[in-house]
């Protein structure tokens, strides 16, 4: 096996889609990239700034002796693209994904996909996605970055072999676990995160003083807010497809936050200390800070 | 009545403190300020830096002939320092402080400084305080912030005269309102979100997997956690100062938090992307981003 990609087809070439090509060509990693999407402009934007090599205008074009596929679309678009490119699979075509959650992309590999899941290896790059679109891409996005990658029980070792060649290629550092373990890590660490910054900033807008509100609002509410300024359509995509691990979340959030509720209305001032005390204490120490 | 501040005496030579002291200097709106702290070094350090012209090592040294006075101590320590302070208020002595909540500063000054009310002005500036210390103070820290003041029934028109012109030498945005009125805008933009980071933050840290899962957290949680980084103690102080106000915004957020978990539990797609929507434009159109 060569960990040399001869052609990737690149379906969404934004700032996912778009930093991997430029990580790999920057890496002679790659000999032809060929970038597949909805939008015309941005597929133009993208041959100009010289990410993809060349614009497929259908699907049997963009798979003509691919050797890579790599789907860098919304959650939401997956099922559908997997079906227009299933009849298109070469035998030793891999296809790889970047989405933010990994059960439903191994589902929808299992449905449309069924006769090439040796050659499908579900993945997903943690790398900040505020910014979008081709203009966005750069080839260091993912120096340093975690991947994961979380291969079906019908995944191929040397699949899983070449797709972690290509991450390693642009930088990023590897991990492989369930999908199931994967889509509990992000509920907490990311998903939940987003859903209470979305509810506080809805919160605020939806009162009559909402303008005083944010006209007070400094620093601290900027940074934890931030979140809150990511793509609805996005988001309810990835809420939805991650459901019951985030519904797990939420539920101990609340217990979590009606516990903090309890120490404040009884004015427990040594419980309250104590607990803001041990999460200055992980967050002080957590490295990525 | 001159603007111009003959001698101040800060109580508290810190980032809040310090940083009057810088700014009043560069704009040459002061004669001397005084530094009094529990913290000998730091004193010494302020002293060094040119923050401060001269320790005082008794509040009677610091009083002397003093013209306007700032508080700029944790909450909890305003008590204590207003019973220390209130023998050596002169006649014309004016009095302020720095502190995040209004309705309590307000109370202890009606107790411990009844027969000075009319020269006491309770004060907010809104300025970033993740650092601390003499060493973090600077001269344009409050330049274009804002500042809150929210003068007593019976503060002196002179007296919350002489103290806007003190934040206006900084180059702060002035305002001002009820002590209620303050801390209920503050309960909502700035001391629920730090409540609800420090809960994600212990809630994450408390987990068995606690280390897995920081690893995984990536640019989303960084931001949205930063304030869970705060000292303990000034936020147990604030958390216990508002409280009344707190408690309403922590059960409307739990309000709105559950509302959240029906829409995901029953798979209400509309509604969460409306509600995704509605929190992302408020958030993209707000000026402070």
């Amino acid at each position: 096996m060569t960990t040399r990609i001869h052609k990737l087809a690149i379906f969404g070439v934004g700032l996912i889609g778009g930093s991997v090509a430029l990580a790999l060509k920057q890496a002679a990693s790659v000999g032809e990239v060929v970038g597949v999407g909805r939008s015309r402009a941005n597929l133009d934007t993208a041959l100009k700034l010289g990410i993809i090599d060349r614009i497929a205008t259908t699907t049997a074009e963009a798979m003509q002796g691919t050797d890579v596929v790599l789907l860098a679309v919304p959650v939401g678009q997956m099922a559908a693209l997997m079906r227009e490119i299933a009849p298109h699979m070469g035998a030793a075509t891999i296809i790889t994904d970047a989405g933010s959650t990994k059960q439903n992309v191994a589902e929808l590999m299992q449905v449309h996909l069924a006769a090439h899941l040796k050659n499908c290896v579900p993945g997903h790059p943690i790398a900040g996605a505020e910014t979008c679109g081709a203009p966005a891409a750069r080839a260091d996005l993912y120096q340093g970055k975690n991947v994961i990658l979380t291969p079906l029980p019908q995944s191929d070792k040397t699949a899983v072999a070449k797709v972690r060649a290509l991450w390693q290629a642009c930088g990023a550092k590897l991990s492989e676990m369930s999908f199931a373990e994967h889509d509990a890590i992000f509920a907490t660490v990311s998903h939940l995160p987003h859903l209470l910054a979305y509810t506080l900033v809805d919160m605020i807008a939806r009162r009559g003083n909402a303008d005083m509100l944010f006209d007070f609002a400094a620093s601290g509410f900027r940074d934890f807010t931030r979140i809150a300024a990511s793509s609805p359509e996005m988001w309810r995509d990835i809420a939805l497809a991650n459901r019951p691990a985030l519904l797990t979340e939420i539920e101990q959030y609340q217990a979590s936050l009606e516990h903090l509720r309890e120490m404040l209305a009884t004015e427990d001032a040594a419980a309250l200390e104590a607990m803001f005390k041990r999460a200055q204490t992980a967050r002080v120490r957590w490295p990525g800070k």
